[in-house]
């Protein structure tokens, strides 16, 4: 809880950066050691292994999000679960956030070959659907959602809005496809008219979107926003 | 449109083998040599790269699904429809099939710095999105879907589909996660249930999943069909 950032926060800082400036495929221990200004050697004192620090880092993205999540959980359930959907929105100058999913989703495609980073990818799983069924469970209770099938429903939030993202950024590129570069606001209000609306109680009604995007992105703790270079986007993604 | 395949037939196919065993990044023109028994200078003969190859392989997997489509463009829209969702549900027993659509992702991960290989992979989102509007389209005209947005639905659906596929493969390893296996046929009837549902005229049902699944991956034209081992399987696949 002190102001400054741990050795360990500052070499996930580091992984951040050189993902979305070097991809998955080619990076090295020496990337990641140059952008956090650490040795290669104090790296591998830390973590054996490239694989190693890369499931650290997979493990440090999904807690991050736990820790979002749960710090919203006393919003209304109405607001959570379009703050859910608005977090998976980038908006049209947000490169670096691209570049930085590029490089998870390339991440993502070793989970087959991999059971440690497929461990962290099931576990992400679970904090996704898990979330968006909570936040149905207690709109249930609460009255202002419908009785629905909660399981079945955040299965298909949490893949929509995985493949909006998947080919928002695997389509648009320098020469960027302005199609692409709105996919995922696009199928964002899809899903809120389409999947989220009929799932209302009489009389309820959902926010805006756009007041919403942010929610689970900018209130992060305090003490991890001290850089303003990005170490705060860093976590502001649900990270699988 | 003889019997035998063509030498260009050949070799896609043994890249659509070597894709599935030895996956994109470390793919190499003689691994693609040695699986479809040419040999290296042949393919370096037809194709100067291994970009130009793998360009040339993304071509031809759009191309089979276009032919796919519209060879099913005279069945009912609602039909189709359903045919189009089933098209990406994963059996429990299509290891080969995964490990094709891991190595593609790991190929899309290359869109933003390939113009190439993303101007097949804009041109697929077009006919996959194309082909979900124009069902939707011809079912209103024909009075068995709603009024609806059938642009909106289109990349709603396509994402969708596109997600379940991705956390599939993904989630899915050797020590199989039984949830991941189900993925994309829970997330197929989801899709049916709360998307499509919502859009049939009154008095019009959709026809069961498993009658349409093999739609769109068992009625290949019969010249392409000849190669028992998966040839056929190649190009069973909304690829991209």
């Amino acid at each position: 809880m002190s102001d400054a950032p741990s050795a360990a926060e500052e070499i996930m800082d580091g992984v951040y950066s050189a993902l979305r400036a070097h991809g998955y495929a080619d990076l090295t221990m020496q990337d990641i050691a140059d952008e956090c200004s650490k040795s290669k050697s104090l790296l591998h004192y830390h973590y054996d292994t490239k694989e190693d620090l890369l499931v650290a880092f997979l493990d440090y993205v999904v807690t991050d999000s736990e820790e979002r999540i749960a710090a919203r959980a006393d919003d209304p359930p109405v607001e959570r679960l379009v703050q859910f959907v608005g977090w998976f929105v980038f908006a049209p100058d947000e490169a670096d956030r691209e570049a930085f999913h590029i490089a998870l989703l390339e991440l993502r495609t070793q989970g087959p070959f991999n059971e440690r980073i497929r461990e962290q990818l099931a576990r992400s799983d679970r904090l996704l659907r898990g979330t968006v069924a909570d936040i149905l469970g207690d709109g249930i209770d609460a009255g202002v959602f419908r009785d629905v099938d909660a399981e079945e429903t955040a299965a298909l939030l949490v893949a929509t809005l995985d493949g909006a993202r998947t080919r928002q950024i695997t389509l648009a590129g320098a020469g960027r496809d302005d199609d692409a570069a709105g996919y995922t606001r696009e199928v964002a209000e899809a899903t809120l008219r389409r999947i989220v609306g009929p799932l209302l109680a009489d009389g309820v009604e959902l926010p805006p979107l756009d007041e919403s995007i942010d929610a689970l992105r900018g209130d992060a703790d305090p003490d991890e926003s001290v850089d303003d270079d990005g170490a705060a986007g860093r976590s502001t993604d649900p990270g699988e």
